[in-house]
């Protein structure tokens, strides 16, 4: 005999871009905001399942609807605001559901600088990091939030080493106290409250670890690693927990002696294959 | 005060392809595999972490160097024993290490038919679905062998309605009694035993998916995925649980009517997004 | 002063898939077909770009809806057959228009086998390898017919070395007598005539190719090239000219002696980047 | 009878870090260049197709090496200059070559700001967006330099429609006088001479564009597209011809009046597919 176990459904990569249009005397400003949205339904789903009875199935077509309704209505500018009111428009509405929850990933646009001006209604698309945010909610119980960035792109030339490590009989690698550190970093922090600034803080809690990242003298990825997530703990009392991955993509030094030539940590053949990948999670102590 | 919580490191795609050459006779018949390789490690890391002090970290270039250097001593042809060996070499070697994970993903290489016979050494490369396997075992424990495979994108023009789902203010999605049902399947299986014949029960796992997949009435994407795991735990008794997540890529029905013509389920525009995600996790009761 | 030189405009990336459903009898056959078709057009179009009057502007949004409503009336079963169709009507109902093509990538849909036999309606995706076609016609003149494949990826573990080539202070590369010989494919034929049974032909050419590709014993990646071309035009005496594009997919035998151990041509890390260009176009000689 | 025509081959994808290390009394900041370099060479292969002679083959390992081995000891800030460089070098060293050709795609790091300092050493990956060049030298003969951008996605809210175009049978497209005009552009420009301020005619051309897409009041995508044209031959008179492509990404408005709400062009679907086409050459008149 076999049986069901968790299962849950959506929709995944709804795109929407809201352009609010501000007006100020003659002139009118407009805001971009691109996100992808994902929705995801918990519930009373074993008839579908088993029988092919879909009476208790809301449509991911609808789900698609839902998101763009919500989004002309919503007064919201943060997008964990803005997926709270999506999550419980669906909660009300389903009775059948046990908990929803719904992923965004903002797309980052900036606002073109003309004549040294920012343009009313012209923008660039920046660079791929993503600003997420995931929020769920069961029936009755409360929001849990959990907001991130992905792919966060950055690279040091100075103060990272690698030494001390373990040496065998596999070991090739040369030890280094001057190495290029390479990383796209993913990082997704718990709010304490689902009440909260969370434009405010998610710029303060990113540069918190872009400072730390520059600054830090690293003795290996996992150090650094951990002092960013410590530096995020501090400057943001309302996270209690941060989780961050950040693969070593390597810069390997070019062996120029083979020409003659000496290379004085200059040329780097930079890598996508194969690449560490570190990863952890730090915490208040309770 | 802030701790360290869960944390894990190693080294992620590193690509291997292994050629072996047979000698039959006068002829000469080459295998290939291609297969890319993550290892992880959890252990005693916090020194790391907290002091720079790398005298516990074997460097994952090193891991590396392993995977290459175990792939000409093993004998294994399943990737999950050379897992497993990988997984033991790793652990032994490594007491401060608490448990490893090795995960494989291999690469679709066919052969090539000349002249209506297979040849010896020439490959083409097949789809992209992903075969994979990931192995972990704690320090004195034993293997947790989960097997899966990914990107399996299968489509059925027959045999696939969807009706009698909930209507409301937000439904726009039309009923239908025949419609197209695209896919890519992500499954992951999980093994009663870690000695096996794993190449022989894949194959017969996955024909007993695409089977259904093909011939199954479907209501919706759920009672197809449903009776998908069916099919795999009664073709498999050496598995008791299997997660599959089955994407609905959606094909639209091009409106033809506004010029004038008809159209009879023949003319769709295949779409990325938005799509469907219907993942559930079947097992054998207990 | 400036002005307008070459310039055309249209609509790529139109994805279309087209069901036929066929009725044997009892049992009801489906064949699937997807394209992905692009539209350009050139002609009088500078009032566009220097006034702003789009009164000779046909909409690429209407060049979309040509292509579904076109697919839906046309019978041709061969892409170049239904390209055809498309530049002739938009040439016919666009005087303005000098010249247009038609370009449509054919991806790779297998049938299911179920229980050893075909099954009607199930289908699996191939490879990445597209079959395309390009059609180009002027007002008043005859097609151009470029048909090709791409990404057509192989390898072969045998017959393949390198030797013989220029040394000087830069090189650091080993002749080889045996090598792996990765590539991607793209091939782009002339055909004499538009009126062919162009899907035969490709059947054709294509085997020819993967017959050379898989026999020849390479001294080089373009002598293997120089050789796939012209057993293309001895097997096709419908096309005059072919031009082949095949990187160097390098995959790179692993140092093991690091580790005591020796490699006989089995351990390799296959590798995207850097890589091998090679490209060539090989004519019938007038 | 069969010929070999056109014909060439190298290396593509050969990337290369450069660290730049300037000391000022006590700090030291750092440049960094990350270039995709791609090498390509014409002449006397015959033999190497037909024969398999490799006499004449200059390995592309080698070219890889010469990248590296030439950017240690190019003095050349601007990528233009170093790949001038590149081709001399090659055609120096390869009589049997008859032309040589360099391509760089430049990536964008940004330096990071800390504490509104300028950071000496630590960088964030930019847009996408690539600065290109393309240098090219026949034996005996002068430089052709074409440099250009890809990818340089933009969108503006206000100041686009699309009106007056042609109305057929096919046509669904209503006019309007108010949408969001996206694109990705490419863009590439010809030099008249090879030896100027290559980087900062660049930042002068990609300004006059950007500064135009963001001010123009624009009747179609082939309007703007010239006058971006018009204004960077405007702002650099060292070129003599553009060449711009810009798709016409879409942002289709969602029709919310099914649930009773309006939509005064505020919610938006952004699409990748299909997508318009848009191509043209602007030069000066001779």
């Amino acid at each position: 005999m076999i049986e069901l176990a968790e299962n849950r459904y959506g929709k995944s990569r709804v795109r929407l871009m809201k352009v609010t249009r501000h007006a100020h005397g003659q002139t009118h400003s407009h805001d971009l905001r691109e996100w992808t949205v994902q929705v995801l339904l918990k519930g009373d789903f074993a008839t579908a399942h088993l029988d092919g009875d879909n009476s208790k199935i809301l449509p991911t077509d609808t789900m698609k609807n839902t998101v763009y309704s919500l989004a002309r209505a919503s007064k919201a500018t943060a997008m964990e605001d803005y997926a709270k009111e999506l999550v419980d428009f669906l909660l009300t509405r389903n009775p059948q559901v046990s908990s929803a929850a719904v992923r965004i990933e903002s797309i980052m646009w900036k606002r073109l600088t003309i004549d040294d001006e920012p343009h009313p209604s012209a923008f660039m698309r920046g660079s791929n990091e993503l600003q997420t945010t995931n929020i769920e909610r069961a029936q009755g119980g409360s929001f849990h939030v959990l907001s991130g960035l992905d792919n966060l792109v950055m690279l040091k030339t100075a103060n990272s080493g690698f030494e001390g490590y373990i040496k065998d009989s596999l070991t090739t690698l040369p030890e280094t106290k001057d190495r290029l550190f390479g990383t796209a970093v993913r990082a997704e922090w718990r709010y304490t409250s689902p009440n909260l600034e969370f434009d405010a803080l998610r710029t303060k809690l990113r540069e918190a670890m872009l400072c730390t990242f520059a600054n830090h003298d690293s003795k290996s990825v996992q150090q650094t690693l951990y002092a960013m997530a410590e530096s995020a703990l501090e400057a943001v009392p309302a996270i209690d927990e941060i989780e961050i991955t950040m693969p070593n993509k390597h810069c390997l030094l070019v062996d120029l002696s083979r020409f003659h030539q000496d290379n004085p940590n200059e040329i780097f053949v930079p890598t996508d294959e194969p690449h560490g990948y570190i990863e952890a999670r730090v915490r208040r102590k309770s």
